[in-house]
């Protein structure tokens, strides 16, 4: 844990240069735009350590799989995040000196990130090996007003000297993925050209062919007059540079605008790239730093509109919350639904930055609430595009007749984990689409999409839990054995609670939506059953006795669920009972000693409970959360917002927010010390999560919104807005009363503390 | 499944050429002699496919670990028999034409390995591309009588033409492992001289620095004449050879004489290497080819006498008997408590040729009846050796107080594997070394090795299992949790019925040796109190009550054993029900399922019943092989002697002679379709003792030796001989009677068909 930044509400501000903690601070101050993103390095040259990262949305390489032990069905390869060809380059050579940071004495630095209208603003005094001195003050952004749009602004006065620099404006596409597993490189050149004002680098990734074209413009201006300078021009295999050289007038200040456009081979033709690239970032300079910077501001402005969450008395978690939004927003807009939320976002590459179940379970609810419910959708007609390849995926495991298991980590909707108690045990996940499913449909009343896309998905869902199953004569009753549950500290168990239970619900929800989709649109319902060999009456049948004698290990004696068979056979025992040097487990225990303990990664039980709420009692949530609560060590951040969720609805406030306070900050303050690698950007919605739907109290239950707030005791007053069918409603909740109130749209009745309130 | 090889009872014998089984055929005519082997590779240049390798016993590289998903508690490296400095090498130039079986027309080709006298002879006819026609015979051994040396003669005729030919004699350390990691070369060059009429290269491994010293001498006979010849040196880095330019006449048969002496820095000082190599060599090469082949194979004959296996009336069965006893005699002699048995031996490297818990449980009654004690004994003293190594590999995986947990593999006593499931949860094998130690105690009655070593073993194992267990207050009893049993077709399960057995059997065994060594040899004990703070009061009270409340999961109602707790849960179904075309399931099915199959890759509850067969009733014995038996698949090739061995125990007379036929000929016919990666040397001996102990029924039973053969139908008469206890018994049973006659010793009375007997 680190606790540098400083404190701001809506900003987040470094002071000082601190060389080790440049990689986190490059995690921390990333920029994106939902198409593109940028971690914080440095626009000129920097020598010291730094973890250079350029992220294009959807572009990937397929690396050759790196395994112990071959088991069948392993993909061959694993699909990673590209490091993308850098555009921010800006070097400054004074007669032969660089600007380089981990060469000079830094003084004053300051890195601000402003999150309101997602401006980061970096600015030092740096004095050279030679004496010269000059202050710098670069700001930069990703346009999310236009997702292929870069733009700098790099300020630089010669403080103590006069005399001749060289510029250097670089596109770069000869850069390497810190993690790939075999040191390749994972570009290969298509073009490049530099000339007078501009320069130009298409490049094409191995594998799979995608084309990345970068082009950069550029404007000097010295003591605020447009100064060209003399320029030379460069190029080599995927790198293209302008050299300006120009002379400095000590004390007069030197803006550089540099203006970057993205183009990818997913949105463009390859033909046209370069032609597009070039026209595009020609009209971009044209148009100025100050327009793109207004129109960029103003599309942050209508975003924190609808997703603000502000709490007073709080300054630290104010701007947590307000940060973990701000990242989120900046990964995914929602407005390409080929798009998907990669663990680390823009911020790293860590985890191949593919899709996970975290989307469904985690993030869904977070851009339900706050964008339109056309975001939400695009999510999940990711995975509907995906269906071919999920059942492609569990053919190739032994499932026949349209099983559709969706992989556990993936960019295009192929597998591509290779650990067995994951990859083909961890089944649950597959379920997590039909669970989205669910919570968009309740959220939006949006029964169409069943229609649209919807059934095709759950019919192959529940075709593998079909087969997935099978029949224990000893117990009598379906079991599922073999599974990997939510709490990876747990691998090949048998009868995983979460995952019958899930499994259970998937193949009733599944009847459901059959029954919505013969009724409403019987043409539609012909057509599938044709197009997948359905046989209703069979299938259903099945799939009906499966959900009736499914078994559920549980202790009636303690009145808990068992997360699976056998977990009585452990020693129970507290986290809080650990030797504080046995902690983060692990880090310090091998496997099958976490795998024989009972400690609990990550919500388990509790995360059933907290999907299926309204299907237990009060007692039944409270005689778990306290079973299993203390043997939870947290070691993923995706757990600590379910706790915060059942343990505000159990009145448990204490405990609902010192969970939130591992959530809410956790790369902020580098918690796990893995920050540098990447923020925790899935996890980040439970923080939201963790306000909005524990503190807050929000649900919807038979297409009512309710709400049942608290107010945790070091808090004055804390708000947040959510969209509901077309309605902005504001929640501000103090230490005497709760406020709610309809900013827009049509009159709403909804149940605040359990009863009725007419908006 | 190839069967090319020609029956016959002392040979093994391939006709004619065919590169695609050259790979096969490479593994099957492998030679060794403990201390170094040689894979049936050509002396002469092959460009065609094909596996060199020459090994030297004890010389590991410790290749940096693979690995996919790294878990806390896998080791850095897996050490690997290394692919050694080849001194096999006799190149002929014909006037610029190579002699090359990949690029002549070979006719009248055969490779015979006469097992009696472990001599390898090679003939051929060749012509060349350019018409050039040589009659070949090439012969070699590496010597028995003396690890160190190996030997060649190559005979060869020019059919049709006269004229000049160049003969490379070489010895050459730029070799490779073939599963190299990394693929890095393992070798560094020390030193390498040429001199007329030998060449010596010295070549040291990376990192673990052992020292290999190869020298080779040689004689060139023309006509039966000694002849000189031009001779060329060369030596370049890690490489030596003469070359020799001699004219021939046509039809007249030359004959080179290769010697070579293997030296390793393990029997020699490093500073000594090259002179004592190159002394010997002279020695050697002295001695000459016929001398040397006399001792070798009078040492063949002295082996062949006490562990000759013969049987009437079925060549195949003869020959693959004899097969896999010639190759378990020159994989391991016993003389040097360093080495152990790799399970590809010196036929290959895979496996990284290191040791498993296959020597303990299937080796060791090989080597305990066909050898002097002294060998087996050898086998536990290398495990002794390893105790320190043991109770590190223990301590790293968060165990205390000199807790022992042996290596699933190792090759210098430390952990080599890295599959969790495997190295920290298939802890039987740290309980193969207690039984190994019953095994050798019950057959030679020296139970002086308590007082020598085995106590301090078992103290060590005692103590891991003592921390392993842990008490269930849910089923009042300990359970074992999170374990591999020898079925690994089932990982991380909860108390595989094998594992709790041995685990409990181990502490009473061991308390059994505390007794004797106090009784026996106080002052021993109390040095061992002391030295290991041993408190016998406080740790084998809990062991007592570790073993006296240990949980065996059984199936009342069907009266056997549960492989592990929740088997009932699966489908229960036969193998021969599974279509053909998914087996082996290994190869076929994603690893899920066969995990959540009821299939068993090889003998786990059955592999318990063998070892502790007098603890059940022959009824016990029946229910379960008869429950488990329909379920095995034996996919691994230490599976069905186990079954032979009990299904002759119960009268399935043909059942056993079915799975004795899966392995006696495993590798002749290339069963698996893997023997060109080495022969399944472990495995071999489970041949041995289908026969002797399957069978031949023998058995000790209270300081007895017992026999209750039966003979399969398709055999006429089998015949073994067995050493116990400074005899040599010749037991040959017939279709109408069993001879058991004492071939040497003392008077001895034993049990034939369950009467006594007096011999």
């Amino acid at each position: 844990m680190k606790q540098y930044l400083k404190h701001h509400e809506w900003q987040i501000i470094e002071e000082g240069f601190d060389p080790h903690l440049n990689r986190i601070s490059e995690s921390v101050f990333s920029l994106g735009n939902g198409r593109m993103g940028q971690r914080a390095n440095f626009e000129e040259t920097y020598t010291g350590d730094t973890h250079q990262g350029t992220y294009v949305a959807g572009i990937y390489y397929p690396d050759k799989t790196r395994v112990g032990w071959w088991k069948n069905g392993y993909p061959e390869y694993f699909a990673k995040v590209l490091n993308a060809p850098s555009w921010i380059g800006i070097g400054f050579n004074f007669e032969g000196q660089e600007l380089d940071l981990a060469k000079a004495k830094v003084e004053k630095f300051e890195r601000v990130l402003d999150m309101k209208q997602g401006l980061l603003t970096r600015s030092f005094t740096a004095t050279l090996a030679d004496g010269k001195k000059v202050s710098v003050q670069a700001q930069r952004f990703c346009s999310m007003a236009d997702g292929e749009v870069g733009a700098i602004r790099y300020a630089l006065t010669p403080i103590n000297f006069s005399g001749t620099v060289k510029i250097k404006l670089s596109v770069d596409a000869d850069v390497v993925n810190k993690d790939s597993n075999y040191d390749e490189k994972f570009w290969d050149r298509v073009y490049e050209e530099s000339q007078m004002g501009w320069a130009v680098v298409n490049a094409q990734t191995k594998k799979t062919q995608f084309q990345v074209c970068t082009a950069m413009e550029y404007k000097i201006e010295l003591g605020g007059e447009r100064i060209g300078g003399k320029v030379f021009t460069n190029n080599r295999e995927k790198y293209a540079d302008n050299v300006v050289e120009l002379s400095l007038v000590g004390g007069k200040e030197l803006v550089v605008y540099k203006y970057a456009v993205v183009l990818s081979s997913e949105n463009h033709p390859k033909d046209k790239l370069v032609k597009h690239c070039l026209g595009k970032v020609g009209e971009v300079c044209k148009k100025g730093f100050a327009a793109l910077l207004h129109d960029h501001a103003a599309k942050w402005e209508h975003t924190w509109k609808d997703c603000d969450v502000a709490i007073e008395g709080d300054i630290a978690a104010q701007q947590g919350i307000r940060f973990n939004i701000f990242q989120l927003m900046q990964t995914y807009t929602g407005e390409d639904a080929r798009l998907n939320i990669g663990p680390k976002g823009f911020t790293g590459e860590k985890y191949g930055g593919s899709t996970y179940w975290d989307t469904e379970a985690y993030c869904l609810p977070f851009y339900l609430s706050t964008t339109n419910p056309d975001v939400a959708r695009n999510l999940l007609i990711y995975r509907y595009k995906h269906l071919p390849l999920a059942i492609a995926n569990a053919k190739k495991l032994g499932f026949t007749d349209g099983a559709a298991f969706y992989p556990f980590v993936t960019m295009n909707g192929e597998e591509c984990h290779n650990e067995w108690e994951i990859t083909f045990e961890e089944i649950h996940r597959t379920s997590a689409m039909a669970y989205a499913m669910r919570d968009y449909i309740e959220y939006t009343e949006d029964k169409n999409y069943w229609v649209d896309y919807g059934l095709e998905v759950l019919i192959g869902i529940s075709r593998f839990w079909a087969q997935r199953v099978n029949w224990s004569s000893d117990k009598n009753k379906y079991v599922i054995l073999g599974v990997t549950g939510p709490n990876e500290y747990e691998n090949n168990v048998n009868n995983n609670w979460y995952t019958n239970y899930l499994g259970a619900w998937t193949l009733r929800f599944t009847c459901q939506a059959i029954d919505f989709v013969k009724k409403n649109s019987p043409e539609k319902y012909q057509a599938l059953v044709t197009q997948l060999n359905f046989n209703e009456n069979s299938e259903t049948k099945k799939w009906k006795d499966i959900s009736d004698k499914m078994y559920y290990p549980e202790d009636k004696s303690r009145g808990v669920y068992l997360q699976q068979d056998g977990f009585l056979d452990k020693e129970l025992m507290a986290a809080n009972d650990l030797r504080p040097e046995d902690r983060p487990l692990n880090q310090k225990w091998s496997w099958d000693r976490i795998l024989r303990s009972c400690f609990i990664k990550q919500a388990d039980v509790l995360q059933c409970m907290y999907l299926f709420e309204d299907d237990f009692t009060l007692d039944q949530i409270k005689r778990n959360f306290d079973f299993y609560e203390p043997m939870t060590v947290h070691e993923s951040s995706l757990s600590p917002c379910v706790h915060v969720i059942l343990a505000s609805k159990l009145g448990y406030q204490e405990k609902a927010y010192e969970m939130y306070l591992r959530t809410s900050r956790l790369d902020l303050d580098d918690y796990n010390n893995d920050t540098e690698d990447g923020c925790h950007i899935t996890s980040m919605a439970g923080t939201w999560m963790s306000v909005v739907k524990g503190f807050g109290g929000m649900r919807v239950r038979k297409n009512q919104l309710h709400f049942s707030p608290f107010i945790p005791d070091q808090w004055k007053s804390y708000s947040f807005r959510v969209e509901f069918r077309g309605r902005v409603l504001k929640v501000k909740v103090t230490k005497t009363k709760t406020e709610v109130v309809l900013e827009s749209g049509e009159p709403l009745e909804i149940v605040l503390d359990g009863k009725p309130l007419s908006l």
